[in-house]
This record gives C-alpha cells, structure tokens and sequence, in this order.
C-alpha cells in the first residue's frame, strides 16, 4: 500500500498506521491531524471543507482540540474515515482531486511534521494502570515482597490502581525529579528520590465510555479501545516502596507518566495481532 | 448575624455558613449558587447585574456552569466575596438597595430550593483518598490485616490513594450494587457484592492548582483548599479483599463516591477550628 506522498522505508507514518495526534503550528490553533510520511494532515480543515460528507457522522467532532468526542463515535466510524484516508491518500486513488490533484488544498492541509507542536491528544478523565504483565509482575515481586512470589490473585483477574490523570503528559516533557519521603538508614526522610525508574507499557485510550452501573461485556471490549500509545511510567522506587503500603502506589508515581503524542488505532494494528502468551 | 430572608433555627444555610453550589431550575440553565435559609441565590444573575463590581476579581467566573474558574482565583477573592454576600444579606445591612429593598431583583435571584436541581459542583480532574484517620485506620487493619497492627508508614505521612474521579457523584443519585470478583469457598467468583459498606468521610476541594513539578508549602496549603464536602466513602468490601494486594482499592471502590451538593467554605468552618487530635 504506497501512498503519493514520499514515506521513507521503515517510517513510522505509513499508510498503514495513519495514528491520530492533535497538534498547532504558529499559524494553526490546535487541531487533530493524522501523521502520513513526514506530514501531518489536518483534519479540521479537512472536515470544514466537507471531506467527510460521504460518511454518516458528526464531522464538526474533527474540528475540537481534542479528539475526546470524536474518539466517543462508533467503531463504524474510524474505520470508514479511515478507509478515505487511506483511499485519498493512495498512490493510485480514484478520489485523486480530493487532495492529491488540488494542489491548493494540499499545501494547506499538509503541514511539515517539523513545523507541528505536539499536545496531549485527549483529555484525561481517568487513568488506571494495570498488572498484568507475568514477566513484569514477577520483577516487581522481587524487587517489593522478596521471597513471596506473585500474590493469589494474579492469574484471576487484572489487577489495577488508578494513577494521577493530570499529570499525564507527552514524550518530550521535561520530567521533574520528585522529592518525597523515603527510608534513609531506617529513618524517614525528606529526600529526592535517589532511585528513579522507569518502564515501557502498552497504555490504551477508552473512547466511548460506558453509564454509570452499566458494563461493558468483555467480547465488546475492543469498540470502547479508540487506539494505544506507548507509555513511560516513571517511578521513584524508593518513595513508592515507603508509602505503598496497604493502599498502593501513589506519590511514588503521581509527578510524570508520559505517552507518545501519536494514537495507534487497533484497525492499523490488527496485521500483528498474535496468540496471547499462555503460563 | 441575623438576615432579612428567614431562617429556621437549626438550619443547615445560616448567614455564616453561605456554601456554594451548582444548581438549575426548569427555566435556569445550570449556575452557582450560594444557599440561603430555604433559598439559593443565583451568582449567575448576580454577577451578570455587576453586583460583585467593587471587588476586583474576573465575575466572570462566577457565569459559569461550575465552580473550578472561581474557586482556582485567590483565597482572598472568596473572602471578599463572602463579605460582601453577608453584608447584603444582613439584616441591619447598609446595602439594602442592592437586594433587600429592590423587590425585582430579590423575586429573581432567590430561588426557593424546592426548584433548585441540584448538579456536581466542580469538575473533578483527580480524586485522593488518604488514611489518615487513626479510629478509622485501626478499624481497616483489624479487617485487612488482623493481627499485623498499623501499617510502619502511619504516623510519618499521610498514606493516600487516587479514587475514580469520574464515579463521584451527589447525594441522592441511585448508587448501583457493583458486581465483580470476589472469593467464595476459597474459589474466585463473579458475583454481586455481599458485603456493601460505607463510611462518612471528610473531603476537600482543591481551588488554586500549582505548576507540574512545583510545590505548595504546608504552611500555604490552605489557601489552595477552596472549601469541604461531607463524602460517602461506598465499599465493596469482599471485591476489595481478593483485588487489593499489592495495588491497594480498585474496583471495590470505584462504583460510586457520593458527596453532599454544598461545598462550605473555610471561612465558614472557622469558628470550628479546634487542635488537632494527638495521639
């Protein structure tokens, strides 16, 4: 699947990944866009010049500075918005004067990467970080209940806390190093944190939420998934392992918690899905 | 301190208390309010008829449809606003002409509390629950963890976890009976909760934020409380159980957090104000 815009081999932003960011220039106020090769193409003006009519939506949802109410829309609806893209975009599109032939519209709606700020693509109402990673549950055990092994409930069930929403933040932030209270020489203590870690996890954002007592059945789980980022979660260890006990993390990693900018969407993951690990 | 509007002996809305709301009738759209013997006066209207003009604040604020633009301006906002609310409101008041004695106006902006639907007051971004309470955290850990005592970190920080900010709710909305898993004859099961518990709780409005990675110094710390809420602290003790090592509450918490519609200010509780409990 090649696109008339030049993507180098092995970029990020093929014509398969079309990921959803939001973005400003010094010229455009904040805006969603999608990144193709060294692009990003702005779907506010896209959608203010009828793109999307052929598709049964809210359009005017492209235009917010978020992608919140757009993310709120049917599955149905990504993938058919999607698929334009994708059709626009291509090298032998039939919908050529749509983009690819209207020299005009393309100057303006596709923005030099360099030139785009980045933002948080959503806002965040709630943010909750799960366990369930069997090799990373076994390194936290060691590292915080040595000799105990994983606790009863981990093969029953996901276990999860919330994390601070508000401090989610995009790759790039500068990350402040916490000051808290840890244990120095069996004493608690004012310190900053002398053991800073790190960890790569996979991190979803839910797009259409559910009522309040209402559930979501686990075999439509995937339709509430709007897409994935990959997520730094920062840890200060030694602050963490202090206060932890009996109610979980929370200043130990309530300073940072860092995403990429870019929304993976499931549809241009599914080529990779796989069997799931068994233990 | 006595008022022109009548006041039951006993009643929760005295001139000295004054909380704030979030309120709307069949014809008002949603707005803040102030509650006042079986009134609420309307803030909207009164701002938008510039009655808060000599005190030099954005009024604005006081237009929209909840209270996180007011309460984040200086503490010093509030208290001048307060005074001014009691001034008007006084019986022996030398501004009768701004509400007292302008018979239109007072018909407009006090709405008898039996038309006031009430709503969420603020907009929560992040909800912590500490444990800091000792009766109460002696009682937890007879339960979680009999035997072992309090847990090492109690009396040197305030152990704390992030609550779902997006399931609290007011007083008076239907709490839902949360279903999940939870460990019958030894065996982990989906179930609906058996041992549903709730607890009162103190809770506290954050008004004035402070920028990522700053902090605020304990002995400023109340001027970014904006005021107090009576909280309903819903548990669903048996799901709570199973999920809580070593996350801390999750599920077992996050169905519903209800608090009272009526954020009373510090200034009201100050004549409260007592030592604290030493232990």
């Amino acid at each position: 699947m090649a696109s008339w815009i030049p993507i180098e081999d092995g970029s990020d932003f093929s014509l398969q990944n079309l990921p959803y960011g939001v973005f400003s220039t010094d010229d455009l106020d904040q805006r969603i866009g999608v990144a193709i090769g060294d692009y990003v193409l702005d779907l506010k003006a896209l959608a203010q010049e009828k793109v999307f009519a052929a598709i049964d939506f809210d359009s005017s949802t492209l235009e917010e500075p978020t992608i919140n109410a757009y993310a709120s829309l049917r599955k149905r609806v990504h993938q058919d918005v999607r698929k334009l893209l994708q059709e626009i975009l291509n090298e032998s599109t039939l919908l050529g004067p749509v983009l690819r032939d209207y020299r005009d519209r393309r100057d303006r709606v596709l923005v030099p990467l360099s030139r785009a700020k980045m933002h948080m693509p959503m806002h965040i109402g709630d943010y909750t970080d799960f366990f369930v990673g069997l090799y990373h549950a076994q390194n936290c055990c060691d590292i915080f209940r040595p000799g105990m092994g994983l606790p009863p409930n981990f093969s029953s069930l996901p276990v999860g806390y919330h994390g601070r929403a508000s401090s989610v933040v995009i790759s790039g932030t500068p990350v402040h190093r916490p000051r808290g209270q840890i244990v120095l020489n069996g004493i608690p203590t004012e310190s900053l944190c002398q053991k800073l870690d790190f960890e790569v996890e996979f991190a979803a954002f839910i797009g259409r939420g559910n009522k309040m007592g209402s559930r979501i059945d686990v075999n439509e789980a995937e339709d509430h998934i709007f897409g994935v980022v990959l997520m730094n979660d920062w840890s200060a260890r030694d602050i963490q392992q202090w206060e932890s006990t009996p109610l979980g993390p929370f200043n130990g990693k309530n300073f940072c918690t860092t995403i990429s900018p870019w929304i993976v969407t499931l549809e241009a993951l599914e080529p990779f899905r796989t069997t799931p690990l068994t233990v």
